[in-house]
């Protein structure tokens, strides 16, 4: 099985640079990577994610139906990419995965965190990450980056439009789920230059999965 | 809060002629009544029933993706619509619920009956019908009747177009389900005239709902 490493970290946490960046360190080792996104990452994924940010139907979803919505595109993109790539040996790459729908529905929405792992086990199918990096980042500087992201798009997604005290709460959740993982989880330090934050980004995937990086 | 109904059965059963006749024999007493289906009922969810039946995306749901899409429906519809409703002393009659999912996911499928359970309290919060209305047919029965709508119509959807064999394992897990909890469900046998069967119905509802159809 293929090396699985999920990147978590509140909106403008510098998740898909990162991914990115060290996707190109995996590539020039002569690695085959897999990039893909929660939600999204397939034509039925992209599909629910259009529902989830009620692009497609006229009516947003309750937070319950929001949380199932998130776990059956999680379901459908283990199945179909996730777990056929680790398969072949392919590193995967996730932009958001399980600890997303813990950080948000749980420490953000106040669902049970019990009840939300029985439902993520059902649709994983108990597929667990090897290595978590969690990008760490205040609401402030969260707020600044996403703000130049807006300036150069358009009015940013719906998470993208909460508040620093959702920021704060969410982020809290991250850490904590980190503390309880600790095995899992590297915590990296995002509000940096993105050199810095790269570097140590590959330093915890160097380290983690230094018999896979031998040789070849 | 008005009663909850919902009537189950495979495919051929006629749940939806049976939910018309009940409904228009409640109206006709002067009753105030809700009727919906799922998956569907609400904008989102008919988008939800859309992915279900592969109209929407180019790519079919995995079953563990197909069982939470139904439990993100099933949210939705009890939080907008179910349970708004019930509250204003409506009676809702539902085609299909949790049964069949049970039923469908669960004995069909072969997903585990207490995952799936778990799965629908946190989807419903635990809102339970009732009365089940479970319209039992064998699949000899059911078959004819489906040719006779396919006919008169187009192909059918997916579920409409599944074996008889799986028409017996999901008859068999509705009457499974409706050994384990006598008191909610009355089974109908509903292989006979339509008359007939609107006759046992009504008199289960009747029965069950003897204090709320008195007076007025």
């Amino acid at each position: 099985m293929g090396p699985f490493i999920t990147f978590e970290g509140p909106e403008g946490s510098g998740k898909s640079t990162h991914i990115r960046l060290l996707a190109e360190q995996l590539r020039a080792r002569g690695r085959e990577v897999l990039v893909t996104r929660e939600p999204g990452g397939t034509p039925l994924c992209e599909a629910i994610r259009g529902l989830l940010q009620h692009d497609t139907a006229d009516e947003s979803p309750t937070p319950r139906a929001e949380a199932l919505l998130f776990f059956a595109s999680r379901a459908q993109l283990v199945e179909t990419t996730i777990r056929p790539a680790l398969r072949r040996g392919v590193w995967v790459l996730c932009d958001r995965y399980a600890d997303s729908t813990f950080a948000y529905q749980g420490h953000g929405r106040g669902f049970p965190l019990d009840a939300l792992q029985a439902i993520n086990a059902f649709a994983t199918g108990a597929l667990v990450p090897d290595l978590t990096l969690l990008l760490d980042i205040d609401a402030a500087a969260s707020r600044q980056r996403l703000a130049a992201r807006q300036a150069a798009a358009s009015g940013g997604d719906r998470f993208e439009r909460e508040s620093d005290a959702f920021h704060d709460r969410l982020r809290r959740g991250f850490l904590d789920l980190a503390t309880r993982e600790p095995a899992r989880f590297r915590i990296v330090e995002s509000g940096r230059a993105i050199a810095s934050v790269a570097e140590d980004v590959w330093s915890a995937v160097a380290t983690r999965f230094a018999a896979a990086l031998d040789g070849g």
